[in-house]
């Protein structure tokens, strides 16, 4: 990528992460009784690198759809993933008491408060997702609906969740830990673009690519998380680092080795990009695509 | 209530209640990884009383409405319902082993389990009313997920369940203990009445009419429920008894004694039947609807 490009996908990335975060901080609960609005808050403003939302947008726009549904949609998808890490934390799961540089939810507003923050935040989601004026069709309001119930439940990340919790302690296969973080992390990246792709109307053979490219980029995420995990430390990662290895939980670094994960991930890439490359789709409109699947695969933390 | 009506609305129960039954058991997630699944159906099949269901269908049929949209909206009503459950009786929230006469799900499949089973009964809920199949319109589709959303949520049920956090061992007023209620319990009665209008076309007038019989329906709900943790036992309610007593919560029976409380419960009652005289449809297809608010106010259990 030329330097040119990546000064205007910088310009682009900034602009897009503005809009994220003004539309959450006024879309997140701030009038929730009781303190829940503040655990709401807390879990989701000032903190992580939105990725979700990006490639919500991206794909929007590779499709050139409805600027207003995708921003919707990115939001939302952020929600699912912020209420995740939130249940996540909590001590019947990984029981961490840092996330993002911060004390997690629980440790801030205690276990209850927590959940309940976690299932308003999922309800929210979908909320978001079908506001009663006609500024997002309804069938792109159902169809929103529908991916991202698919991916956030028990075919996608939940189940994910569920293999993890089964699989502490135990050896797994390569194919059986590709399928635990497909669903675990890969369901809701992938659903992220083809939210995105849903916000427009594009042919399917556009539709299958940017789902190609989606599974890839999803998949190479979790390799990288592994990679991180092991390499990177606490600080730099805003997480408790090496905690994979302390909870003795398989990851493609355990199962792999680090350097053969490495080019595992730089393999899943050129995957990603491929897809693009055979989306029919302008290569101008796909440029963010390619840039976020870089940056995920070359990030530090 | 004539032994003749008696007997046929009888017979509409039993016949919804098979319907409601038969699709939980073909939609709950049977092939969910990692015994996600088995915690899944343990929390929502074989058991309850299906209420919430019911009131779908029944406001269904009063508009006339899209049946198989209505028997959607009755399974997803009652997930949201079971997932409440299910995160309500964990350790950092109610701490209760005992719910329709079984072990809890966290007693039974462990915490971790029960909380990630309870965030996927969410997303199955949002799945069911997104079938991708042209059986439901989409215009119903985003207006169902958009009234379980809100009623689920922060403005709902998981807002007064923060309330419901906060206000353990304070007094309430009325006014606060009402607005703790008609959001905890209330939001999610009065959404099922509004979803089963939802699967049909029916005039504002009616669909007003139908909202002041669910909000009224819903407190009469709430203050049963108060009345019979006071005075039903265990066994015969299939949970814990007593335990807002034990817990230091506020109920109506505490604020304001049981007998004004079964009073209340009656106006509420006659609130309900009384708005559906005004809602101008057809006394014959709100029989049910009649016949559901009665058996709300006057069980046992």
């Amino acid at each position: 990528m030329d330097t040119r490009v990546k000064f205007l996908l910088r310009e682009w990335s900034a602009d897009r992460l503005a809009q994220v975060e003004r539309a959450l901080d006024a879309w997140v609960a701030e009038d929730a009784p009781a303190g829940l609005g503040d655990a709401m808050r807390y879990a989701v403003l000032d903190g992580g690198k939105r990725l979700r939302p990006l490639l919500v947008m991206a794909a929007c726009e590779a499709v050139d759809g409805n600027a207003g549904a995708a921003l919707r949609a990115a939001c939302a998808v952020e929600l699912i993933h912020a209420y995740s890490l939130v249940h996540d934390d909590m001590p019947c799961m990984d029981n961490d008491i840092l996330r993002r540089g911060k004390p997690t939810v629980h440790v801030r507003f205690g276990q209850a408060q927590a959940m309940l923050a976690g299932d308003a935040l999922q309800a929210l989601a979908f909320e978001l997702l079908t506001p009663e004026d006609a500024s997002v069709p309804a069938a792109t309001q159902a169809a929103l609906c529908r991916l991202l119930a698919r991916s956030a439940g028990y075919e996608g990340m939940a189940g994910g969740q569920a293999i993890d919790l089964a699989s502490i302690g135990r050896a797994l296969t390569e194919a059986e830990l590709r399928r635990m973080h497909r669903l675990k992390t890969g369901a809701l990246l992938q659903a992220s673009v083809a939210m995105g792709a849903a916000c427009g109307v594009a042919d399917p053979a556009a539709v299958a690519a940017l789902n190609g490219y989606g599974a890839a980029l999803g998949l190479a995420f979790q390799v990288v998380d592994d990679i991180l995990d092991m390499t990177a430390d606490s600080a730099t990662l805003g997480k408790t680092a090496g905690k994979d290895a302390a909870n003795d939980k398989p990851t493609y670094v355990s199962l792999l080795g680090l350097e053969p994960s490495r080019v595992y991930a730089a393999q899943l890439l050129a995957e990603a990009l491929g897809a693009l490359d055979t989306s029919g789709l302008p290569a101008g409109r796909t440029e963010a695509l390619r840039a976020l699947a870089e940056m995920v695969v070359n990030r530090n933390k």
